[in-house]
């Protein structure tokens, strides 16, 4: 069955499918061959051709096979529940018990939503993930349910602490959606590096020069050659080393998940669970003004964001999320490709 | 009686304070004699002697003439309340009436911690303030009871969004604290801006250049001269700036407090308010684990990255807070020193 799993899917990339109706029916199709249920294969399909909607080709279907074969050889547990292991009623701490990692975080998402309905917000904690994908897919949910959402995990360790040269944290992830009037919402999605790794790795490929500060050499030296590159660094010099740190915590610290050094690789299938954590969680302004009354001034604020002067050599100022919104828009009307990356 | 605070401040300082207990009750004495009670005018001098003694003059004592004045001139309310306006158990919507902003975030964070016993976690969005000094006064409160403390707050406008060239975002200050197992807790506090303005200030008056990226002319145009700086920049790029827009809508949209646009200065005597706005809370994680397994957690997290290998040119790696807390130790021991900075 593995076997025929990874040849649908390199056939499939073969062809290249602009459809994301049809693209997310054959990666369920595929989820549900390796035994996942139909309900989350659908999930998991919408997750994958969403983030390839949005530009974030990184983290679509170009996994498919990873995801798959994980699956498949029962790394990940198609059958696996979330369990509540802690419950402080706006903050709770979730077990994913190695589930798919899609299926976990939408499943604590939703139960965080519930519980904001109650209580104003609420956050969990969880352990037992594997990789959730793009990060917005949980914030958006939040947002379509009229409340702001924020979602996290950890990584493998992949940057240097400031002023180190070893890789302790991981790129860990974080999202904030925003809800606003007559708005697509205002959403964050970003790795807390300066860039992805897989940028370093292009700019090897093709033999260009990076610029300094993405990475550092094995000696912790700043350097422009992409093939000395030892390790990448946080967004924004130590203040991006604190909030790389701070997501550590939220995920792995309380959740008992594994921190960044420990989790297990999605692409070592030697028999190692990843483990990794999210912290996820919702905040429902309802409960304390008129929803519209919140979603006009976000509005208004982005509005006057949007509108203000242009720096010189520059068209358009964007809201975090604008761009992803264009692009969904121009994909569920023209199709996806693959080549256009 | 305005007059008589001024000259008390201006001849303080220019006899220069060491011991860090006595200058807290100079300051106490000063805010008493503009109508605020004894037990706020300790609290506001705590927070602002702290201020000095953690390394972070400008938020510390050299505020003192115009806090003081501002609270003489009644442009500041001393005898006001916090209110409760809106209560959704785990988010609150807090009215600090116009009183002082130490005081109002320091009652919002209290209420934030009891009722995160309550419930794991609980957040305060916090309209009517004034200015609040450093936000880890805050955070490290939550820290001190056992919690993970969040602070933020909005800003008057001094930063462009990505793309743009006119200040519409403040540098809206974030803080996150968290305990450790025989450790001082982990202490984020920025500014969301690449450098202080206050920074580019300094190099105007000492006639240096200032670093590519610190901020841009009238056109948006970066540039190397300070004087040629019309607005400073979001730290790490476009995610810095996603970041102070969330800091904004939780201050402001959340609360209903102004806008940076729209904020008071805490320098203009000429009547308006400043009304900004407050995001605090703290996580209660002893209500989803035992607190010292959490502790035990963060400690080896941080002990993990400190110890790793420092970069060739690097000396120590440090966790966030850390310098701070060794400032405080010395301040404690040696005194404080206005010209050391």
């Amino acid at each position: 069955m593995v076997a025929q799993v990874f040849a649908m899917c390199i056939l499939y990339r073969a062809f290249i499918m602009y459809d994301s109706v049809k693209l997310k029916r054959f990666c369920s199709a595929v989820m549900q061959m390796t035994g996942l249920s139909a309900e989350e294969s659908e999930l998991f399909a919408e997750s994958l051709v969403s983030a390839d909607m949005r530009g974030v080709a990184s983290h679509g279907v170009t996994r498919l096979t990873a995801y798959s074969r994980r699956v498949a050889e029962r790394l990940v547990d198609p059958h696996a529940r979330m369990t509540v292991i802690g419950d402080g009623g706006s903050l709770l701490l979730l077990d994913g018990n190695n589930a798919i990692g899609v299926t976990t975080a939408y499943r604590a998402m939703t139960l965080c939503i519930e519980r904001a309905k109650e209580n104003g917000l609420c956050f969990a904690s969880v352990r037992g993930g594997n990789h959730f994908g793009y990060a917005a897919f949980y914030t958006e949910l939040a947002a379509k349910n009229g409340m702001i959402g924020v979602a996290m995990s950890n990584a493998p360790a992949a940057m240097a602490p400031t002023g180190g040269k070893k890789a302790i944290i991981g790129t860990n992830p974080l999202s904030v959606a925003i809800p606003a009037k007559s708005h697509r919402p205002f959403v964050l999605d970003m790795a807390t590096s300066v860039v992805a790794r897989g940028k370093v790795t292009l700019a090897k490929k093709e033999g260009h020069s990076i610029p300094l500060g993405w990475g550092v050499d094995s000696d912790g030296k700043p350097t422009r050659d992409p093939a000395r590159v030892s390790t990448v660094l946080p967004f924004g010099g130590v203040k991006g080393y604190a909030i790389s740190i701070i997501i550590e915590v939220l995920c792995s610290c309380l959740s008992g998940a594994k921190d960044g050094l420990h989790i297990g690789s999605m692409y070592d299938y030697s028999g190692t669970r990843q483990d990794c954590g999210f912290f996820v969680g919702a905040i429902d302004y309802a409960r304390i003004m008129p929803a519209e009354v919140f979603e006009r001034k976000t509005a208004q604020l982005f509005e006057t964001i949007k509108n203000s002067p242009c720096a010189e050599g520059c068209d358009e100022i964007y809201i975090p999320g604008e761009i992803e919104w264009r692009r969904m828009d121009e994909a569920r009307e023209k199709g996806i490709s693959f080549r256009r990356r």
